[in-house]
């Protein structure tokens, strides 16, 4: 395949400069079928989708960008504005197509981030059902060309769609993830950090279970350069109260919808969240982050198969493992609560 | 000031987090003021603005970065989403103010995208002169705050409109560049990378002149790996035909129109272009960039003060010299019939 | 000054090629003063401060680097041998000079690294004599050139090292800081991330204290991804033994000798360290490092001005406060044995 | 095989912390096999080596680096040296044997840099003599455990070694590839960047040839920008001198001796050439280095197979391609002389 699918044909009459310009050595071989690049796809080129590849590409983490999506003309116009970028990056090969999935093909990470949009007046569930029908012309033929994906979505409602890319894939389950929470924590750290005037990388703190309003903050997970916040208060006698945990909470939830209801979308953030776990996965980084993994069997989850955020360690391989991070009974309800509610709008799924 | 805008008061009932946490030592002294810190300046936080700010952000290039633009709504739900980030990324502070000019204060670098856009059936010269109102509005303030700074005009169209930022700004003149031809220069690279599967870094080549239509492609500027592509072509024997350069040249011409006509605006590219001069201004690279710079008495073009692309070394100054790339007859003709063209619009302008 | 201190003159016969290539733009104004770079200066350039510096260039952390040794000749090798890299790195000064402290003029941190050596039979205090006298030679000289400057002492002891440069400097207590046990810690949480399979950046643990053998490791400050082994292990009821935790700090401690009985001196991980440090520093990025600082009435000292290493949060200015980690009563009374120590020492000094 | 060949055993009495913090999730699967890491091997240890694999790591360009050399207590010791500073870098396995060479296995690149030194009253045949019965012992173990690697040789006299590594591996030529004068020709943009005050890595200028003494400055190869300085000279009709051009010539060529009698060795230049090699090569970046290829068949080198260095195109597969370069009758004189007196010394070989 042609390094762009630009397919320039620059050179007339016969004329390949590119021969003219550089001669073989003697006695050499072509280039060992094992020596392969490092490739991601990015599925939907919205906002969120055009965000991550941008990232991704900026921070020069893969050889190779596939992207799709429906909509041909705007496709291409992204993946133009993108490589006139040439001279100021170093080189990356930027693939894309609205119907021919072979451009995805070998690829170490899939990003999903195409949904359908809600239209008024629809129920949540024929929204999601309609969903299910987007990913079930999608997902095979992604699962075709890159049998060894990590498919990584992004789509929302996150955890009921990471579920249903991993029933229709066939994949194993560590090798399907859903963003969830990790921009969500993100959030929290930031706000933590910026009250603090601390580097937001210094402040560890997990909000965990059902990405959007039902989700859970662990307090007891908040430490800033190592120190357990919530014991270093109680030792030093300040009292804290209930009430302003919760009103962070509140502004984390809120973040989202306060974006999009300036702006009309979300973008950079999770542009940056999704390359922060693409790092991870693709350069086996064994970082914990909280994503949506398949939860059953953690913290008393047992009514069937679901997906929900948990702080994960992440690896070349997908999932490596679940971290125990202690909860309290309450966020333990909390968090068997959302795996119930996912259970049962599943079941009623036509996946 | 306050690290960010976002003015978050979490501490309830004087309860100061940060204080508990953290002592200052003994002894110790205020920051000096000389300890300053490198900033950025974005006027206008559309598609072009966003891009630059979020290139700038992920590159790492400066310690604070302020956005300004009229929509306020809009504005602080960008400043949002990039604050959510911070989780993933170096410590930037990030501001931003529909208003209030002083957080641009102390800015090292200005990037100006704001522009006023065309009303259907409105003059070019009518046009012009609504942008000029609009600089006059922003230009003083950004002067005030920033007296030392660097201005590098980006908004269309960008040769004249540098020249109007100077004027107003009373700037000398090697603080004030235009984008100019800088990213055309890089559509060039990459179609000419692309069809000889070559890096685009390894490729140099020129457009110069006025952005846009009449600029000027520098055939002989052609190198790569060092290579001067058209004497190699001649010594090999090996015909080239014009049409085959003025096709290339027509490529990078129609490449933003193209971009545009997909989806809607082009950002990335300009993106990583602005980028790639903030790093050369700000850590002093004295590298050589195309971009518009007060042209007046080179090559000729004696009628006046007018700001064209010309390959210029920059550095923490601004502009430190431009090279004196050899053009022929025919370019320096052309050259001089821009010059001739926006010297006659300017004196036409009420600045 | 000149761009290097290597003095090339290939310019023959008046012929200066700069002035033939560049002309500068009309109306041009020279660089305003205030426009000024980032510069480190390194003190010694054996085999720790060339690590220092050869790790700072690589990161891209500063645009300047200055070299002082007293060996003259080994230090314009050092010198000649960074700068014909030229090519491979962004645009950096690198100056050197055996004599005249002018090279370090306005530099934003300076790092020391000169150490007087052991003569065999000598006395730990006699030792100590000797370095006071090296530090009384180079000391003055450097803060006359860079009065702003953050000193951070690298040369063993470390920790009275630091005193006594703050001694000498005259500099308040936030801009003199120790590298202390900012290795140990990276040291300890590698081993912890070595066994746990994680990346060492998500284990959080320090080593406070005194430097070398007397440093104290804070067991209850060891978290995995935030969570906080110990209190993990109890909520468990998984058994641990105080003798593996020892065996680990043992190791620690052992690592520094371990690497010098090996391969003679230590380089490359105090390299990684300072330039951690220098970057926190530099792009005031407020992180928490584990540094020798002013510690006088932390933790319930109080005999005297003494420096030990705390978590300590560093920005631009130096010191910005010290974390109230939690101690226990042992690792208080190890804590303020080291101070006793070190303060009787003191004391014997003639600084 | 462990992480890292430290082989630490903290877990006392059956404790697997590992396994009490993560648990894995259900329906997991193993990794794929076809989820490779990129690994890097660098044989011998000594200041080059370690500069190499140092400046490699820093610039986090591969999962995995083996280090091998003969003596194992300083190959220890530098492998915890690295090791130790795992808590401020990205997570890389560092592994080192002097004995094993199954560390080095499925290595996509390996550097090689060790060689015999030269005995007083030796002769050159006799020294290098010695060296290939160093490469017949190391080659074929490295081939074996990396059948698909690209070799990289460092050790000097460089062309001929890189010759002698080719026989031996068996490899097809474009996998085999000497440092060369790729440093020779930084050391040329270094001190034409120094002399004209630009960006060095705006300077392209070849040196090529066999390395040291009888290396080739292509003078028509020089430009600055873009910008042929020859020919720009002659068009403004400033006279340069061919002592002048000769002159720089000399002190590329003496820089490295200039070195190694100051500071006794060459070590961070080099080793940054090597990793930006490295970088073209593994990430497959398609940029144009001089470096030592078989040469047969280019300037009219026909007497057999001999190995110097000329401007390729390298990428993933190792030589992409050779450039065309401009040649005077001389340039191509003084290289024909280098191949004879190569192929006469390899005549005399044993190889």
């Amino acid at each position: 395949m042609h390094k762009t699918s630009s397919a320039s044909s620059l050179g007339p009459g016969g004329l390949d400069l590119s021969q003219a310009f550089f001669r073989p050595i003697h006695n050499a071989a072509p280039p060992s079928p094992t020596n392969r690049h490092t490739k991601i796809t990015v599925v939907g080129a919205g906002n969120v989708g055009m965000a991550i590849a941008q990232t991704i590409l900026t921070q020069d983490l893969v050889d190779e960008i596939a992207l799709v999506d429906a909509k041909a003309d705007m496709l291409r116009g992204e993946m133009l504005d993108l490589q006139h970028a040439a001279a100021f990056l170093p080189r990356t090969t930027i693939l894309a197509s609205s119907s021919d999935y072979a451009v995805t093909s070998g690829s170490d990470l899939i990003v999903v981030t195409a949904g359908a949009r809600q239209v008024p007046g629809e129920s949540r569930l024929n929204l999601l059902q309609r969903n299910v029908a987007l990913f079930r012309g999608i997902i095979p033929a992604l699962v075709k060309h890159s049998p060894d994906a990590i498919l990584l979505v992004v789509s929302n409602p996150v955890d009921i769609l990471t579920y249903v890319a991993w029933k229709i894939s066939g994949f194993p389950s560590n090798r399907v993830i859903g963003s969830g929470t990790n921009l969500d924590s993100s959030r929290f750290r930031f706000l933590l950090a910026d009250h603090l005037d601390v580097n937001a990388q210094d402040v560890q703190a997990y909000v965990v279970g059902e990405h959007g309003d039902s989700s859970v903050a662990l307090w007891s997970s908040i430490s800033v350069g190592g120190v357990p916040v919530l014991s270093f208060l109680e030792r030093q006698q300040i009292p804290y109260e209930k009430e302003m945990l919760e009103k962070i909470h509140r502004e984390v939830v809120d973040g989202a919808y306060e974006v999009i209801s300036l702006k009309g979308y979300t973008s950079w953030a999770i542009g940056y969240s999704v390359a922060s776990l693409a790092r991870t996965l693709l350069r086996d980084q064994r970082s914990i982050h909280p994503v949506s993994v398949l939860a059953r069997g953690f913290h008393g989850i047992d009514g069937g198969d679901v997906f929900l955020s948990l702080p994960a360690q992440l690896g070349r391989g997908g999932v490596v493992g679940v971290t125990n991070v202690h909860m309290t009974d309450e966020e333990v309800q909390r968090l068997k609560a959302s795996a119930e509610t996912l259970l049962e709008l599943q079941s009623q799924l036509d996946i």
